[in-house]
């Protein structure tokens, strides 16, 4: 078990990402972990790694689990998450202690860009001062959960 | 990637179990499978086997991926499947060429038994001669997937 700690924001110019990792990624969900207390359950291909996870929980903290896929069972599983996928690029930048994940979506979520932290504990959650290419604070804001992204697309 | 064709019967009077091999057996749902084309993941605990199964389709036919997961796993995420639960009691009873499980329900259920065998393909499904214990077939009849009696109960 993971307890994450995690705060989200909107993008409000773009930073500089040049020298900063990258990464692919496509997901889709098994389940939206709609209704109260109903667990999110999704596949995520990032390069070679497959993964299914089970999340449970909602807001900045939540639990989570994670189980590695064979390319065989992942292949078998993908189709079953039709019309629920999110495709993102992700990059990692570097904020003195922190790495910010910058998610810069894809295909019918173009144009939309998140930015999320994670934090070993609440009071290091409370203390982080956003750099100024982050825009408004959206943590625990249900429309920019990836699931919510994948089911009902851009926010309005 | 494995394709399931099963056959399933209520239970018109108990048939012989005393020398039938017997398992108990607990399983919760992260996610019922509700809507069309949505999985249904399962844990499920067999004594010593914990797994994690995601199932799609539905019918006489449905696909099916089965994951091992290890003790602190699955006690993670089973509270995840608090009020979607079943308890049954498994009895493997020989018949002819074919195997039939019949599950003894538990707890809220007490008072059900289910029967279902499994077929390598169509033919033997249907040439399928069902001993006389065996009571009305419910194949494919949603009030008696496990997903629905763990959600609604007992059907009325």
């Amino acid at each position: 078990m993971s307890m994450e700690i995690e705060r989200k924001f909107l993008v409000a110019q773009a930073p500089d990402i040049e020298a900063a990792n990258r990464a692919e990624i496509e997901q889709g969900y098994l389940a939206l972990g709609e209704g109260e207390g109903r667990a999110e359950v999704r596949l995520r291909r990032r390069g070679d790694q497959r993964l299914l996870t089970v999340k449970g929980g909602s807001g900045r903290t939540r639990t989570e689990e994670e189980l590695e896929l064979d390319r065989e069972r992942f292949e078998s599983l993908w189709p079953l998450t039709e019309g629920l996928r999110v495709a993102k690029t992700r990059h990692l930048i570097p904020h003195g202690e922190r790495q910010i994940e910058l998610d810069v979506y894809r295909g019918e979520l173009d144009g939309l860009a998140i930015a999320e932290v994670e934090f070993p504990d609440e009071e290091s959650a409370d203390a982080f001062e956003p750099p100024e290419w982050l825009g408004d604070e959206v943590t625990g804001d249900e429309r920019y959960l990836n699931a919510t992204l994948a089911a009902k697309g851009l926010p309005r």
